[in-house]
């Protein structure tokens, strides 16, 4: 006789109201036998679980959710462990998996896992407050419980200098409240003071509070452990309460202008200062006697990376291989 | 005589599959009277559009998808503009609330707009490989249509440098295979060769493709504008055919010792290179004698930050203002 076949499956419940939690996290819940969860997520999937096991830890206890959830499925259950947002950011796959491993589990074994994806906190402020999340964007968590400090201030100064949209997690709480403000003097060395940052606490839930501020009161205001904290790039700006970044449209069309191609500009191509564009001006610059050391100032890139580009070959573009692949 | 008022929802669809699209993704399209969007993301959700207005626009067309919008919500009609995703990431949030703004578009006026967030194709690629975004991630699209290319190469060096894990999308195109050349040699000036990388092609559509390599082949994959590719941080690993980076559990506890903390370590505090106890151990090699340049180059920190947090009063762990507020 064969033993049943358990599951874990590490759902992520999106930001709290069941509207917005996709049909395959509300399916796993409604599968499982057993619920795991930190006691303020499964308060917020409370109208799911009748008839189930559910299992309330508090918030130091990951690994202890992990081990209760391995236990539950060897015996032939289906576990959902949950997590709001997405279960991979900040969430359970990851700290599951690592008690996985360690305890000797493999994907041939007998406990199947499935990490369910979702909507994650940063999708989810995003969505309320505007569309900053438009360029490019990281995601850092200021808790130091299991993160030394050095890493986390290296993180925040060379995206402060890069000019990402930013957001941060886990940005104060009852005893770590210097980290904001840390964070908030790392990117002051990059950034102006008027930078636009959105301060969103319980998006989609109950208590739900957004505010707007800028970088320079950024430390000031109402912050806590469900609190996300959004800080815009240097083009990134507020309209009518609301929190936009371009994408860059500006860059090739001339949107006043019913939207023609700006000079040198071509619509489905490259920007003339996109990879190609530039590395020939680069060449040029050179020729004409710029140093690399002047180069690299002017572009702010490592003069390494320069010599390497004015030392590649030429490349021209090349052809589209399938209409498929076209671009905005 | 009032007229309807009209609506424009941005909607995120998620990765592709009805399974990870959220309800209120659903309802939203039930809910509209015109359905927007570039032709491959309308196939996918072909299904849902009987009896609408469908308007089908190719991938240089973002512009024209939010004016064709704006026409109809003026109308009174209920627009779905959707993107896949999450409308706000690269998607359909920003260029439409640029378009609105430009057409003189306030919050009070006889159009609605909602965003309606999704899981992005970072959560949905991340879902499948195992659990690489567990600690701080960027994303870092390697088109420059939009976006001039020191822009995007100031990006992938500062983020390779602090040790994000990194997603790159539109990697790769029929005329821009450059870039993703580039990506990697930014990268490999900071990054271990053997730095685990995942490649994935149209996650959880039909034609789903995962392929694991490492850093120094990374630009040899099959690559297109369908795929995501995931970079680790210097923690990452592949084992068992999952990619997991670890949360930082195994800088606190002892996870072969039944995970008791490790010497000078507690459960729900800060490491003891938190923020606290590396600005005390910062003050005590200085008073010791180590200059603040020596400070700089051994936590790879800018001098003048070294600087101030020296010079900052000293702080002591402050209690904790509720139970609610403590953390992992």
């Amino acid at each position: 006789m064969t033993s049943p076949k358990g599951k874990i499956m590490l759902v992520g419940i999106g930001p709290g109201s069941h509207d917005h939690m996709t049909q395959r996290a509300r399916a796993a819940i409604a599968e499982a036998d057993v619920v795991v969860g930190y006691v303020t997520y499964i308060k917020l999937v409370a109208d799911l679980l009748e008839g189930k096991e559910v299992v309330r830890k508090g918030m130091t206890e990951e690994l202890d959710r992990a081990v209760h959830a391995l236990a539950s499925a060897r015996e032939g259950k289906k576990v959902a462990l949950i997590s709001s947002g997405d279960a991979g950011v900040y969430g359970m796959a990851g700290p599951t998996y690592e008690v996985l491993f360690q305890a000797g589990w493999t994907p041939e074994s007998d406990v199947q896992v499935e990490v369910v994806p979702g909507a994650s906190a940063i999708n989810a402020c995003a969505a309320l407050v505007g569309a900053p999340l438009t360029h490019d964007f990281c995601s850092i968590s200021l808790s130091d419980l299991l993160t030394p400090w050095p890493v986390i201030a290296r993180r925040l100064d060379a995206v402060a200098a890069s000019d990402f949209v930013v957001a941060l997690y886990n940005p104060k709480s009852g005893r770590r409240t210097q980290q904001i403000v840390q964070a908030q003097a790392l990117f002051l060395r990059h950034r102006k003071p008027d930078t636009p940052v959105a301060v969103v606490k319980s998006a989609y839930r109950r208590r739900e509070r957004i505010e707007f501020t800028t970088l320079d009161k950024m430390s000031d205001c109402d912050i806590g452990m469900l609190t996300t904290v959004l800080i815009g790039n240097s083009h990134t700006f507020v309209q009518h309460g609301l929190m936009v970044t371009p994408r860059g449209y500006a860059n090739k069309y001339d949107l006043d202008d019913g939207g023609s191609t700006r000079a040198g500009e071509r619509a489905g191509r490259s920007l003339s200062t996109g990879l190609l564009g530039w590395m020939e001006n680069l060449r040029a610059d050179h020729a004409e006697g710029i140093s690399i050391a002047a180069l690299a100032q002017q572009h702010k890139l490592p003069a390494d990376y320069i010599e390497a580009v004015l030392n590649a070959p030429v490349e021209v573009e090349e052809a589209v291989a399938s209409t498929e692949e076209s671009e905005a």
